[in-house]
């Protein structure tokens, strides 16, 4: 079987419409006027959606992407409407220079106890309400053996389109779930043998190549707040240890989503 | 002796304008039209500024700003022009929500053998042309303990707008030299003593953690190229060793600074 491509110059058809104004308030899944659809943009992110748990609905590209994408696109069922790329400029609003997009429905979120199992290292975010950080948070979880990620409260929505891009589609494909109860549901990754591991600037925390080497053997959530606030007080008490990343110049010199990397790799270090 | 102020409502005085249309092209300073003016964002990095070897030529910000650096500005003798908001954005081409600037005329580089001095970690950056990436990079490096960078060919400017911002001013603070040949100069770097790790993806290459535990007593460079096509075969072929990063999902999976945080972490982790 091979995709059914089908050739549109309208900028008007209204089988486009999934990909309509992308960059308007609206198209904003996590908005109440959002309207749900997950967007991949770009040749390795949408081959990143057809290996994923997300089904696309459409596609919208060149007929040059259409070309780069032909081998993954053979047992795709969706449409992929083939355009100039002007009139896909006239359809998302702004000049896309990755040539291709695809839609998918927003399948059912997945549960922390779903998450958690077969995991060996997760991590949990609170407050993290950038998209970009977040993008890069899955991105760095997806090269450094995180398993899966946990949603506290204030996280910034995963599937938001420049957090898929960021993440170079990862989103897509690192498990993760929205916690139903915080910070109470730490008692649930506890309960299904993680060890919590607090991220924080405290000079009095032990550090994470102390911390990572005395629970090689354990499973091991690590726990980061978002750049500036960092975790809640109530979140670092309910967890089981704190540390640091031993810092040369100021606590303000490292970005979210790379002190998460840095905890990421030291476990990856630690317990390979 | 407190700082002289200046309070401007004409956004065409011409006092003002180091700061005017900053986002117009010729503002770039590594362009042959750019004005070679450095300029700093935000009370953080003006503060930074004035740490470093750049002197302030004139600020433009707002009372409430003044207020924020009033002890960082008693003995700077370039003028702060106050000014309302609007005003502010009248000037430079859109609304800063930063709320002041600093320009500082360029200094003189440095030379490689005069930031390799007393140094006992440096990164080596070639064709790094992205000007985030670039700031995240000096960022990291003054988080974690990195004393000075060397540039080979291709890189992008670290005094443009962007990168200074991006790196939270540490561009300003972390001592940087180009080579003046390549990668020639690398010859230099090993003269004064530095142990050159270049980083790679090669699956053959010894790990970080490896290489770093080996070499604890010695002077450390570490090579970082551009994402995407990484360190030339020459710069490679020029290096001491080959090491890269374990990742579990592709080798894509991390961007260029967070790739160089890691190598920095793991330097320090090694040789505290």
């Amino acid at each position: 079987m091979s995709v059914n491509v089908i050739d549109v110059d309208d900028p008007a058809d209204p089988r486009l419409d999934d990909f309509r104004d992308l960059n308007s308030v609206d198209r904003r899944p996590d908005l109440p006027t959002g309207k749900g659809l997950v967007i991949a943009e770009g040749v390795l992110v949408v081959q990143r959606m057809l290996a994923s748990r997300f089904t696309p609905r459409a596609l919208l590209g060149t007929d040059r992407r259409l070309g780069e994408l032909a081998s993954d696109l053979d047992s795709v069922a969706a449409p992929y409407y083939r355009a100039h790329p002007e009139v896909m400029a006239e359809v998302v609003g702004f000049h896309l220079n990755r040539g291709v997009l695809a839609s998918a429905s927003r399948p059912q979120e997945l549960t922390v106890v779903q998450v958690l199992d077969g995991a060996r290292t997760i991590a949990v975010l609170e407050g993290v309400n950038d998209h970009e950080n977040l993008g890069s948070i899955f991105r760095n979880a997806a090269g450094l053996g995180v398993d899966a990620i946990v949603f506290g409260t204030g996280c910034a929505d995963p599937l938001y389109r420049r957090a898929v891009r960021v993440s170079m589609g990862h989103a897509l494909l690192v498990p993760y779930a929205w916690a139903q109860s915080w910070p109470d549901d730490l008692e649930l990754v506890r309960d299904n043998g993680f060890h919590l591991l607090a991220m924080t600037p405290d000079p009095a925390a032990q550090t994470l190549a102390e911390a990572m080497s005395s629970i090689t053997d354990d499973k091991v959530a690590v726990l980061v707040g978002a750049e500036g606030p960092g975790l809640t007080e109530r979140t670092m008490r309910a967890s089981d240890l704190r540390v640091r990343i031993p810092m040369s110049r100021g606590t303000d010199s490292l970005n979210v989503a790379t002190a998460a990397a840095l905890a990421f790799y030291d476990r990856m270090r630690s317990a390979p």
